[in-house]
């Protein structure tokens, strides 16, 4: 597992690289970041995981995330993939909701995107992976959290991989692709028309069906513009509670769906996730 | 005195703003940022200045600076302007350490510069005005500080104006214009070759002419690549020295000019601001 490093910058008490390498489940050239706090020699840290949105790329949470100071704190590796396949060769779409920036962390089967759009297994193997190969990651102690399309990656990769992640949270996630226009634009893009098949890409739909975590931690702004057609918080609200399944979902009054937003509840995230995977 | 809102966003306890006007002094339109914290009605709180480098308007640090949750704990207002006038009508020059983007916070006297680039006045005067008039401003408190070019400019604009600003301190400052090849090509473009006219742009001249403030914050990267060439901190070291001019300078091991640095060390320069605006 080869690895090419773009860039490191020594920042709050440790180190943010920016990294890239080809991966076999896109077929192409993928990049991420990585901020590794300080550390013991051969010690090995806690790994948190941010999914990024709609338009993203690594660049995003690296530069405006305000993660660092916290992550540096708790003794936590943070990892921020990119949210899509890039490259010429890769197909796209014209709207900025579908193709390149917005692979809504699935296993595409659909032509012509089946051949690249694999970020689910990107983020579910191939980079876990390579971050345990070349990062001193304690892979037993993995959170993850996510934005918006992120947030909703990192529900379902999250409850669906319970027994991987020790701690789940998000961002004003989408929390149900099968109730919203991004969703139903994406998924039967990507995975076809047979709704059913979108269960297990669906977090709501996820919690319906069984899917479990010990608890879940959601911020989500009164004032996003996407909120009433597109993130629908509410529908996550009543599948937790039908379901039984803890969770603290916050309406944060005022704030909108910027990194604004992110970065002031940033640190919160990180220490919630501290807490259980150094539990 | 007119100002439109380009953008508000909810953050960190209160409210980024991106405002626009049309300077008299610049012959401009003038876009800058303001971070309010959330205050009791009818309250002012001191403010804080943050001057940019070369290449940046008030979006790097804005977006990048890491400085809103330590404004809203000491109840700080921080101000970012742009570094130089813009726009088609404004002269340019080819490289980046010249015309737009790089005005050197100096009121220029040579043709085609001086009659857009007029930073000094601008920083010390005409935006101030329209801060008070706009904002919550306590003006009996200002501090400044800033980055490269800005700090640089933070220094020279803190040293004039002892009087006004209480607390003075600088990101990898350029310390000396006289002495390094950016100051060299920025003045003689400014200002004209008779270097004596420079004295008053230059941090360890004035030093050296007599001005005092109560004491100045300095943090410097070693691993910064322009340390040597252009920066050249061990100056202002010495100017310090030579005249008693009370200064912490801090070499930051491993530290580099990006922003990943300023971020690290910003909340502590906040911290130091607030101690010595709310004595």
């Amino acid at each position: 597992m080869t690895m090419e490093t773009v860039s490191l910058n020594r920042s709050h008490g440790g180190t943010q690289g920016v990294h890239k390498h080809v991966s076999a489940e896109t077929g192409t050239e993928m990049t991420f970041s990585v901020f590794v706090p300080d550390h013991a020699e051969g010690a090995k840290l806690p790994v948190l995981w941010y999914l990024s949105g709609l338009t993203c790329t690594h660049a995003n949470v690296t530069e405006k995330g305000e993660f660092r100071a916290a992550c540096a704190e708790h003794g936590l590796i943070f990892v921020a993939p990119d949210t899509s396949p890039r490259g010429e060769d890769v197909p796209d779409d014209e709207g900025y909701d579908f193709g390149k920036g917005a692979g809504f962390y699935v296993d595409a089967t659909e032509a012509p995107w089946a051949k690249n759009f694999r970020m689910r297994s990107y983020i579910e193997t191939e980079l876990p992976a390579l971050i345990a190969a070349q990062f001193p990651a304690e892979m037993a102690r993995q959170g993850i959290t996510g934005h918006s399309m992120g947030g909703h990656g990192a529900l379902t990769i999250g409850l669906r991989n319970a027994g991987r992640f020790r701690s789940v949270s998000a961002f004003s996630p989408i929390v149900s692709p099968l109730a919203c226009p991004w969703g139903d634009k994406a998924l039967t893009g990507y995975i076809g028309a047979d709704r059913a098949a979108w269960r297990e890409y669906d977090a709501c739909a996820l919690i319906a069906d069984g899917a479990r975590v010990p608890d879940l931690l959601v911020d989500q702004g009164s004032a996003d513009g996407f909120l009433e057609e597109q993130l629908k918080t509410q529908l996550l609200v009543e599948a937790c509670e039908n379901a039984g399944q803890p969770a603290t979902i916050r309406m944060q009054e005022g704030y909108d769906h910027s990194y604004y937003f992110i970065s002031t509840f940033m640190a919160g995230h990180v220490a919630w996730h501290a807490e259980r995977l150094k539990a």
